[in-house]
């Protein structure tokens, strides 16, 4: 009886959590909204050591985290998120880390693609992002699932960047052109006397520098499911990419609270919503007269 | 009489400027100090405007901001210097005000490879980074004059990016290694039976994927004259990278002062070392291990 005192008593501060943010998000529609806001989750560890918490704990009060932010961003009505969750760079921890970490990141996948998960709640379609051969053999056959599962839903869209880097995105985007390119001078060659020739020997004379062009490497790249972040979140006070979305950040707004990713929280969020919207009309300007 | 009384004031301020300023680089030194800074000059037209000054006098006090933010980095040690001068989407602006631009500069580099200059006075070797081909006449001669008289400098070095976007310089890199692969293949070809023809094979039953790789990229990078920056500046509050050095900033330490760029002044680039310096150790640490 107590317990479901308790749990009602939950049940009315969550709803009145819901109801002041839905206000509050209204007041912010009034306003650009942003399309897509990336996060670099950065901290877990620390905030396990700080807290004097076991390891992995710091991954999992994370993921509560995660799910806090992907709940707001939807609610606020932001269509694409993308978050950094762990880099080619991250293989090189210690075994035992990488598998813990590999551990939980099947777990949540799979929790994830439950009926009654976030993703169904929004009806958000879910893209894991980078060389997912890196992955153990579970890990990617959840993410796999979870893509398939989600594949029909079409409000938002979740990418998940494992075994991402940026310049690794970029080299296999070169390394796809190239391979569709050498196709085409192949078909070409077959082909032999059609109106194709004239390119043909333009390639043979060694004109190469039309072979791929900035299309061909857009169009290839892992990150072509989402238009380019318009906010990027970085927590725990550091200022850098480490590696992340660096071709779709040319114009993107970078944001760096100093709270670690566990303590990161919905007035963040709103704090780089405004600033957002206070610089929308200049980055529009910027982006399109200089 | 009191011109000479005047100018003998001001030598006084700034030799005890210079000295003050030696004391305190002393102390920085104990630290680690950065290799590479790159600024990114935001802020000139805001300048501009806020003093009530016309259109080009922001660019102009901008310049003078520049040379003293090149005295104090050079004089703490730092051997690269970038600065983004003007990209690619700059030449959307205004045609006058894109000559004016363009008129400054051509000054401001004839200026530089005089004798007396900052250049010869630190040894700097300059480079002029970007797609050279789109400046005007007289700005790319005077530019390749720049490039050219000081070949022989070593003791550091200043990158000025014009005409620069970063994706602008990974098409042309990856254009560049497509027309050297391309190269390596005729001549394979024309060579026939030799060892290379095995490699030829595999290109042609279409293993493209090891076609280019992420060393041939890199090598073909305009800015390959350089190690990538330790801190990225950029002035006037904006935390974006707005298409600059992105493929190199990926550990980057990113500061963003609020001043304009012509009000940035010795203590903003003090900061950023102290800031660089603290969180130089646990970089370095992810840089390797993570």
């Amino acid at each position: 009886m107590e317990k479901r005192g308790g749990s009602g008593g939950s049940q009315i501060f969550e709803n009145l959590g819901t109801f002041l943010r839905k206000c509050i998000f209204s007041v912010l529609s009034v306003g650009p909204i942003p399309n897509h806001i990336a996060f670099i989750m950065d901290g877990n560890r620390r905030f396990a050591k700080k807290q004097n918490l076991i390891e992995g704990a710091g991954h999992k009060v994370g993921y509560l985290a995660l799910m806090s932010m992907l709940r707001y961003s939807y609610e606020l009505g932001v269509k694409y998120v993308t978050i950094y969750a762990f880099s080619i760079e991250n293989f090189k921890r210690r075994p035992e880390e990488v598998q813990s970490v590999m551990d939980l990141m099947q777990e949540k996948i799979e929790q994830l693609i439950n009926e009654e998960s976030i993703l169904n709640h929004f009806g958000v379609r879910v893209h894991f992002i980078g060389n997912l051969k890196l992955l153990s053999a579970p890990v990617r056959l959840a993410a796999e699932r979870a893509m398939l599962v989600t594949a029909c839903n079409s409000k938002a869209v979740l990418s998940i960047c494992v075994a991402y880097t940026s310049t690794n995105e970029i080299m296999h985007a070169v390394e796809e052109s190239c391979v569709k390119k050498w196709d085409e001078i192949r078909e070409l060659k077959a082909s032999g006397v059609d109106c194709g020739l004239t390119k043909l020997e333009g390639y043979e004379k060694g004109e190469a520098q039309d072979l791929i062009n900035l299309t061909d490497i857009e169009k290839h790249l892992y990150m072509a499911v989402a238009p380019d972040p318009d906010i990027l979140i970085r927590t725990s006070g550091e200022t850098r990419l480490s590696n992340f979305l660096l071709w779709q950040s040319q114009y993107c707004y970078l944001y760096s609270p100093s709270v670690l990713w566990p303590e990161i929280g919905f007035w963040h969020l709103l704090w780089a919503v405004l600033n957002f919207q206070r610089n929308h009309f200049y980055l529009e300007k910027k982006k399109k007269q200089l």
